[in-house]
C-alpha cells in the first residue's frame, strides 16, 4: 500500500517553492499525494494559487477557506485557529500517513498542530533558518512540533540540531525552489509577453531596454508602518528611468497598509513606468527575474532563487534579516535614498556570481525519496 | 498605569500549580490581574476548577468553553483551534500587556499562539523540562513562541538556553506549586475529613491506619491502551490491605478508556477499600499526600510537590519519563506486580529525604516581581 | 449523471428515524447518497450511531466532530456554530446537489444554514410539527430556510403551508420511522436477549412476565431542573413490581443533570429491577417496545412509532407537548404519583388501537422518489 | 437593577438604521446598553462603522472579528458559524437580559441563534418584510427564532402574525431609520462638502447643478453575475450629463465581482463625472440624498428613507423585489437602457409625494420603551 502524503499549501509562494517536490511525490511509485489547499492560496486577491495547482495537473483532495478578514494581528491568530479546527477534520477524513508543512508563514502552524496533536508524522520543509521576526517564532516552534526536518542549507541543518532534534531526523535536501531555478537556467529566454499573459493594471512600458522588479511584503511586527514603508520604495523606483514590474504583496497583517499605499500612489502619481501584477506562474516569474536588472523588496525569492540565478537584489528592511545569503544582496533600510543608491550600484556594476547555498537543484526528488523511506514515527524527545 | 497581566487557566492542576503566583500578582501594586478560565477548568466532570478560583477570591475576566467532545486526538487538536479563535477575541477586548501560559497541556498552545501572533509579550511558566511524549512537543514549541521563561529547576534553565533563548529572558523562579507545599509543611496536620468535605463515590474505609493515594492520567500517545493501564493499577492496589484514595484523571485523549476501566472495575469488584474523588482543593490534597503512605500513578505532583514534601511515590509508565526528580521516586511499568512490589518497598522502608530541586517556596512572589519589571517586548531571534 | 444527495446525521435517533429513506436513496438509480455523520452520532457516550451506520452497509462520506463540551446552553450554541463552519467546508468539497436535514435537534440548524447560505437546495424532513420548546423555534426556522418539506402528518402539512411555504414545495410522505415499525409488525417476535446483545449496566431482571421501558431526555429550557425531573420518574418506576429497561438520554443541555440524577439514584438505591442501556439498534428497540407493557418518558418514539404499533405510552412533561398523537398517550407532569397512576392504568386496561397519523410505512421510498424528481431550486418567497 | 440590552451590530447600514434606538436605549433610566460590534462593521474596507459608533459617543462592550474571506457563499456560511461560536462566549460573559438583532443580513442569524439557544429573550427588528432572495429565508427564519418582533410597517405586522407569532409579541414601531430622516427634514440643508469631509476616490465634479447618487449591492443568489450587473449601471450613469456620487457596496458574496467591475470601469473609462465614497455618516448621507436628483441602485434606503423624504428612486433588480414601497420607486432590470430611461423620467418629472409607510419618526423611543416593558420570556409556541 502506498504511503499517503498530505501536503498543505496555504499561499502562492509556498506552492512555487514546493512544486518540484509535489511532482516527485506524485510520480513516486510508493507515494500517494493528497494536496490540501487552504488560506490565501484559495483567494482571488492573493492570486488564486489553487488555479495554478489545478492547471499544473494536480488533483486537490480538499479545500479549506480559513482566512479571517481584518488584516490585523487578531485576524492572523484567528485564521490559524480556524485552520486547526478544519484541517483536523480533513486529516481525520483523509487519514494521511504523513503530513508535510512548508516554511514559516503564520498559518502553517495550523498544519503543524493538527498533525502533531493527531499523532500523524509531521515533516517540516525549510526549518532552521533565521530571520528575526514573528516568522522566526513560528518556524522554530514548528521545528519543535515536527518529526522530520528537510532543510535547505548547511546553516539551517546545524541550527535544527542545536534546537535539540536528533541527527537521524534532519536532512539537508536543499530548497526545491532551486530545482525550478535550475530548469530556468537550462532554458533562460523570456519567451512570453508578461503584460499579455498575466494582465495586471497600470501602464505597459517597453521592457526591451531592461527593467526593475519589485516585490515587497508588509512586515507583521511593524504593520502600522507598512504604508510608509511601501511609499519609500514607490518613491525610489519612481525616480529611476526604467520600467518597473511590481508584484502585489501576499496576505499578511498590514497588507491593507501596503495595498492602500500603492493605490494612493497610483491615484496621485499615475506612474507611467510601473505595471502591477497580482501573480505569475513560478517559472515565468524566475525568467522575468533572470532578465531583469535587479529585484527590489523583501521577498525570500531574492535570497534563495536569485542567489542561485545570480540576479542582483536590493533587500529592504528586516524581513529577511538574518537569512543565509549569497553575494547578490545589498541590504538597505526603508529609505528612498538608500534604495535609489543601491539601484544605481547594481545598474553600474557587473552581476554577482551564482551561489549554491540553497542547494543544487534536485531537492524535489530527494524529498519524495525521503518521504517514502523514513520511519513513520510521531514521538520524540529533546536530545539534551 | 498598572500592567495588565492575563493568565489563562485551562485545567484544575494548572490552577493549583500557579495559585500562589496569582495571589502575588493580584496583590502587586503595579500589576492588574486578568484571569481567563477556559477548557476543562470550566467543566464539571473535570472538577470545575472555576468554582475554586472564585471561592479563592479571584475575579474572572472571561470564560471560554472550548473543549470539543470526542476524547480522541482529533478533538484535542480542534479544542486548541477553538481556543485560539476565542482567546484572540478575548485578548482583543481585554488588551493585556502581557500574557502568561502555564506548562505544557495541549490546549495551552492556544494561549501561546494567540498572544504571540497578536504581538503581546508571552511568559511561559515551567518550560524546559523533559518528559518524552506529546507534552514535550508542546512544551518546547511554546518555548520558541514565548518571550520570557520562568522555569522551575536548574536543568530546565539550562535546557531553555540550549534551545536558543537569550539569557536575559530566562529566570529560574522555582515552581509555585512548591510555595503551597511549604505552607503545608508549616501546618501539616490533616485537619478535615476528606469524605465529608469532598464527597466522591465508593466506600469510605477508615484512614487512621494509613492509606495509599492514586492519581493516574491517560497517556495520549498510547490512548487505546489506557484502559489496560488503569486496570493494572486497580488490580495492584486492590491486593494491598490498605485504604486507597483515588483521584479521577483530567481531560485528555484516552480519558474515556481510563474512566470506563475504572467504572467496569467498580461494577465488577465493588472494591471496599477504594474511595474515588473528582477533585480536591490544592492545599487539602497536599495534606492528604503528606499523611499518606505513598502516591501511586503518573501525576507530576509526585515529581514536584512530593519530592519537596518527602512523600514516597511510585511513578507508573512514561508520562513523567525524563523529568528531573528527587529521591522519592520508584519508577515502574504498567504492571500490577511491579506496582505491588514497589508499594511493599515503601511500606517497609523509611520515607525519603526532602529535595529542593523544584525551588524553595517563594516562586509566586518572584514571578509577580518579574512580571512587573521585565521589558514588554515581543520580538526575538534565536541565539545561534 | 446522478443527483448527489447529502444527508447529515447528527444523532442516534435521527438515524433510526431516517434509515429506510437512506436505503431507498442508496438503491435509487438516479441518486448518489453522501452520508455525513456529525455531532453526537460520532460519540461513544451517546451510542456511536456511526458504528451502526457502517454496520448497516452505508459508506460515510465525511465525519465532523463538533460537539462542544459543557452540556449547557452556551455549548449547544457553539456546537451549532462549529457545525456550520465545518459542514460548509464539507459541502464545498463534496458538492451535493441537494442536502437533507432531519427534524429539529438544535444542531440540525447547522446543516440548514450551511446549505441555505451556499445556495444548495435544502430538504427538511419532519417540519411543521408542534412541541412548544426550543425544538419548535429550531423546527420552524428550518422550515423558513428549506426549499422542500417532506412532512410526516396531515397537521404538519397544513402548518407548513400556513408558514407561507408554497404548496408545490410541501409533501406529506409520512414518517420513515413508521416504515421500520411496519417491518417489525410483520415479524413481531422478540427474537434476541437484550442483556446479551446490548450489554448495559445494572441488574438483569427476568423479562418473561412483562416489563416497562423508560426513555426520558432532559428538556433544554428547564435544564437546571432535569435532575429533579428524572428523579420523579426513577421513584415512580421503582415502586412498580415489574422489570424496567431504561435507555440513556441523548446529548442535550442538561444531560448532565439527568445523568447525574440516574447515577446518584443507582448509587443509593441499587435498584434490582432496572437495567440501563446506552442504545439499541432501531428494529430491536421497536421489538422491545412492542413486547413491553408500556413506554414511559418523553421520547418522540412514544408519539410516532408507538402510536402505529399500538404500544401504551406515558408521556411526561412538555417535550412532546403539542405533537399530534394517537390514542396511546397518557400525558402526565414531572410527578411520581401521576406517573405511577398512569402506569397502573395501562397495566389494568386493554392496549390502545393502532393509528396511521404518522403515515403508512412507505415514507422512505417516497422520499427517495421525490429527491430524484423535484426541481433543484434554492430561491423562494413567502406566499403572503 | 437595569435591564441589560445587548445590540449586535454587524454592518454599517444596520448601524445607521438603528442609531436613534441606540440613543433611546442608552438614555432610558431602566436600560443598560451593551453594544457588540462584529463582522463588516469592524472592517476598513466596508467603512469601519465601529469608528462612527465610537464617535457618536457609544461605548463598545465587545468586538468580534468573524468575516471569513472568500466573498463567496461558503465564506458567508462560515462567517455565520464563527459568529455563533464567538457571540455565545460574549453573551456568556456579558450576560444580557435581552438581545436585539437587526433586519436580515446573513450574519444576523448568528446573533439570533446564539441568543435563542442560550435562552436569552430575542428581539428582532424589521422582520416580516418581503424581498424574494436569501435575505428572505434569513429574515423569516429569524422571526421563528425571536421572542419579540418590532416591525416597521403594517404589512410586516400582518405577515409576522401569519407566520404564527402571537399578537402580544408583535409591535409596529416603524423603522428607526425614519427618525433620522425626520431630523434631516427638520434641517435639510446640505451644510458640508462631501468631497472634503469624506474623501473617497475619483474626480470631484461640481454638484451645484444637481447630481445622481448610486448605491448598488451584489445580490447573493446571482453572485457570478454581479460584475455584469454593476457594469450596466456604470454604463447607464456614464451616459448622463450629471455628476454621480457612487457609494461602495457592503460585504456580501459577490462583492468581489461588483468591486472588480467598478475598478475595471474606472481603469478603462476614467469617468470624470463619478466620485466614489466608501461610506458616509447616516445623517449626511440622507442630506446628500435629499439634495440629489435621484437615487439609483438596490439599497433599502431607497425604499425606506427615500419614500419618507420624497426622493425619487430607480430600483434595480430583485434585491428589494417585494418590499412595501411608496410612490417614489421606478423598478427596472439590470439593463443600461431601462436605467437610463428611468433617470430621464425623474429628471423631467416632479418629485413624488412623501409616504409614511415605514413609520412617523419616533421608532427609536418606542423601541427603548418596549425593551424596558416586555416580559423577559424565551419560550413560545406557534399560534396554529
Amino acid at each position: 500500500m502506498k504511503r499517503k502524503v498530505a501536503v498543505v499549501i496555504t499561499a502562492r509562494p509556498s506552492y512555487s517553492r514546493i512544486k518540484t517536490a509535489l511532482y516527485a511525490i506524485k510520480n513516486h511509485p510508493e507515494l500517494e499525494l493528497q494536496i490540501i489547499v487552504a488560506a490565501s492560496a484559495l483567494l482571488e486577491r492573493y492570486g488564486s494559487a489553487v488555479n495554478y495547482i489545478e492547471q499544473d495537473g494536480f488533483e486537490i483532495a480538499a479545500r479549506v477557506f480559513n482566512v479571517l478578514e481584518g488584516e490585523n494581528l487578531t485576524a492572523a491568530a484567528k485564521t490559524t485557529g480556524i485552520g486547526i479546527l478544519e484541517l483536523s477534520t480533513v486529516f481525520d477524513n483523509l487519514k494521511p500517513d504523513v503530513v508535510v508543512t512548508i516554511a514559516d508563514r503564520f498559518e502553517t502552524m495550523a498544519t503543524a498542530i493538527s498533525a502533531a496533536y493527531m499523532n500523524i508524522p509531521l515533516v517540516h520543509i525549510q526549518g532552521g533558518e533565521v530571520t528575526g521576526n514573528i516568522d522566526e517564532k513560528v518556524r522554530h516552534a514548528i521545528t519543535k512540533l515536527a518529526d522530520y526536518h528537510f532543510v535547505a542549507s548547511k546553516d539551517a541543518y546545524e541550527r535544527v540540531l542545536k534546537l535539540g532534534e536528533s541527527p537521524e531526523s534532519v536532512f539537508n535536501t536543499g530548497c526545491p525552489s532551486i530545482d525550478l531555478a535550475q530548469m530556468v537556467l537550462d532554458e533562460p529566454s523570456l519567451d512570453f509577453d508578461p503584460y499579455q499573459k498575466y494582465g495586471g493594471v497600470g501602464f505597459s512600458p517597453d521592457l526591451s531596454k531592461g527593467y526593475l522588479v519589485v516585490m515587497q511584503h508588509p512586515v507583521t511586527t511593524e504593520y502600522t508602518q507598512s504604508r510608509n514603508h511601501i511609499n519609500e520604495t514607490l518613491q525610489a523606483v519612481n525616480g529611476i528611468d526604467l520600467p518597473v514590474l511590481w508584484f502585489w504583496p501576499n496576505v499578511d497583517a498590514g497588507a491593507d497598509g501596503t495595498s492602500s499605499g500603492i493605490r494612493a500612489f497610483r491615484e496621485k502619481n499615475k506612474p507611467e513606468q510601473i505595471h502591477f501584477f497580482k501573480n505569475m506562474e513560478g517559472r515565468d516569474f524566475l525568467k522575468v527575474l533572470l532578465a531583469s536588472k535587479c529585484l527590489i523588496g523583501n521577498s525570500s525569492v531574492g535570497i534563495r532563487e536569485c542567489s542561485f540565478l545570480g540576479v542582483p537584489v536590493i533587500n529592504i528592511g528586516t524581513r529577511q534579516n538574518k537569512r543565509e545569503r549569497g553575494h547578490n544582496i545589498i541590504d538597505v533600510g526603508y529609505d528612498r535614498q538608500e534604495i535609489a543608491k543601491a539601484i544605481d550600484f547594481w545598474l553600474s556594476n557587473p552581476r554577482p556570481a551564482q551561489s549554491h547555498v540553497y542547494g543544487g537543484g534536485r531537492a524535489g526528488e530527494e524529498i519524495a525519496q525521503l518521504l517514502s523511506k523514513v520511519e513513520l514515527k510521531f514521538s520524540k524527545t529533546i536530545s539534551y
